[in-house]
């Protein structure tokens, strides 16, 4: 009943039918050689809609109004979205300002506010420009060729955009899914990265959608770090307006699970550039852990590894100081036997049973050279896998983030 | 009955009396301009003796032999370490080299093995070089002056060596507690920093002086984080000799409330050195949390500020980003509720009852290039205060991390 997951040339948030986008310069994002900084995504027709956000105790107005509009259980039409103030820790006006941006987006596409979308990403405390949006809005030509502006509009010091999008069929109708995200820096995502949006045009009940969404953004957005910081803005939202005219997709059927495999193929793409796009990042880290006590011993061990700043340094610099894997893997509470540990760096041996092996230092250096570094823990105590994403540690993290708002 | 603390000049581990101690060479540690690697404490007397150890699930061998020989509860005489080589992850050679170095200073000083602890700080996954080991042993001069010698032997990459004493009264007799401490990297302690050595000629019950060393160690090294990564090998004795011939110091006295002050003041005087001197550190940072929900969540939010790359990275330009310090505090996982949330940078107020206060932006900036940052964070939720320590983040720290064993 599903066909193969294809990978579409140029795929972007609008591949899937139905779906317009549109960006514009509108002044907020001072600081990025890219200009746009101000987006709308809608869709011709009304989309069952699940998210997932930041568990952060300090949130983004934008978040409050989003969980809101989800609650509701509505189908909804678009999203707005800007780059360069994050709308949050700015008081009541936060939330005022984000209902006003959804009042604005509505107008321009003639659906209601309620209807609407809206999430921030940038520098935080500081009062939107409402001037500078309305005028930006109007701006704003949608077109179904426009999600790769959407995809420019949402990047603060990302150095390039993230988009991706499959096809694959679901009772003989071919459907798409498409996504996008940004982020670089104040990653490590709690219930999703800082941004992610998800188009598809199958037909996707909202309940199994919002359930499929939990758990691919577990495995993907989840177990990616930058620099172990969360967002206050956090946010993955996947809209399904069904224009590919399938049957719905319900829970428990073959298309559920064509469409899972869809979404975890979309945001593990995604994740990974994510990662290869850190702040000052030369490196993509992939640690694989295997063999763990349990599930969530194996995702405990892997980010742990992924997060450890001594380790980011070492991929950075190609050296093979394996030691440090065991220190992250000790004190990330997965259980841990030392003589049951075998490591490998890109697939190379380096401890067996808890025993360093003697390897060519020289040939691992050069294979840590390479763009991506994948660890490899096995922990052999039972049947608990999982992977992690992550990026180098690199003098260029701390030049950007030593003078971010300076 | 109890007097004033008076911190000694010059004061080091054998301030104490009756505690020698001294160092050699013995060439374990090829990276350091200080070519101090192995030394010996001892004590003339049998000594109450307590300790804290890393909570990781990967221990060095030293840390096993340590746990064993405080299990027997007899007094202890002395103790050896060695900086270059961490003796962890070495399979069973680990165990067996760490009982043959305490045998080694053992013959040396005339006391049995069982009386000798162990200590090793450096690279993972090689074994020690015994023969050097049994060689630079029989180099090693043991005096009272020694202290500051065996403070230089167990240093790795710290730029200076960390050592204090205090003197204050207790029963009209004359008491001393000296401690040494090392580590500038792999420094975010769950029981204890990599390795602190304290002494005191007070006579002490050992069951309080367990108890008081962990109060203390979770107020003070345990709020210490430099990178986010926990050692292997982390470490806190305290020796107690008795020499000055007090009663002995129980539970629920005067004096012991006098002692855990001094403990408490000559560990945090420690805790602050590790953090200045942490890998790279221009800054010291101290971050204040009060008001929180509990002891619990302000331990949480302050060490979560106080680990934030992106915090630190700013504090290293100078930069009011306060933003982050909100993010920070939202994603401790102490609760929160920004409308309540007072913030303070080096005493001025950033932000009051959640909203943003306009500063004098040169000002502020020219207060964070003091050596010392001190951000406050008044949630107004109930009594919990804590302080945590660290230290600003720069490129030297990834440029030294980069490249430790290549």
């Amino acid at each position: 009943m599903a066909g193969a997951i294809e990978f579409v040339d140029g795929g972007t948030i609008t591949t899937p039918q139905g779906f317009m986008a549109g960006a514009t310069y509108a002044g907020l994002k001072t600081f990025a050689e890219d200009k746009l900084d101000l987006g709308i995504l809608f869709s011709e027709t009304p989309c069952n809609t699940a998210g997932v956000f930041t568990t952060s105790a300090i949130r983004s107005a934008t978040v409050t109004v989003n969980r809101e509009r989800l609650a509701q259980g509505i189908p909804l039409r678009g999203l707005i979205v800007n780059a360069g103030i994050a709308n949050t820790c700015v008081g009541e006006q936060g939330y005022i300002d984000a209902v006003e941006m959804t009042g604005i987006a509505a107008g321009k596409t003639g659906v209601r506010p309620e209807e609407v979308l809206v999430c921030s990403t940038g520098v935080i405390g500081v009062e939107l420009p409402m001037a500078l949006i309305r005028d930006g809005v109007e701006q704003i030509e949608l077109r179904g060729a426009g999600g790769s502006d959407m995809a420019r509009a949402i990047m603060t010091t990302d150095t390039r955009p993230k988009e991706v999008a499959v096809s694959f069929e679901i009772d003989e109708h071919l459907v798409r899914l498409g996504g996008i995200a940004k982020g670089s820096g104040m990653i490590h995502p709690n219930m999703a990265t800082m941004l992610s949006f998800l188009t598809t045009d199958a037909a996707v009940e909202r309940g199994f959608l919002q359930r499929a969404l939990s758990q691919v953004a577990d495995e993907t957005y989840n177990m990616l770090t930058v620099d172990g910081d969360s967002s206050t803005n956090d946010t993955v939202l996947v809209m399904a307006n069904g224009a590919a005219h399938n049957h719905e997709i319900t829970e428990g059927t073959l298309a559920a699970e064509a469409f899972v495999e869809a979404l975890r193929q979309v945001c593990t793409h995604l994740t990974r550039e994510l990662a290869r796009d850190g702040e000052g990042a030369t490196h993509l880290i992939i640690v694989e852990v295997a063999g763990a006590a349990d599930t969530a011993d194996a995702r405990k061990a892997a980010k742990t590894v992924a997060t450890s700043s001594l380790i980011k340094s070492a991929v950075y610099g190609a050296d093979p100081n394996w030691g440090r894997l065991m220190m992250a893997l000790g004190r990330s509470g997965a259980a841990a036997e030392e003589e049951k540990v075998d490591l490998f760096i890109n697939g190379v041996c380096i401890m067996e049973a808890g025993k360093p092996i003697p390897f060519h230092r020289d040939a691992v250096v050069a294979l840590m050279k390479r763009p991506e570094v994948t660890f490899r823990l096995q922990l052999n105590l039972g049947e608990g896998d999982a992977t992690a994403w992550g990026c180098d540690l690199t003098e260029e993290y701390v030049i950007i983030n030593s003078a971010y708002t300076t």
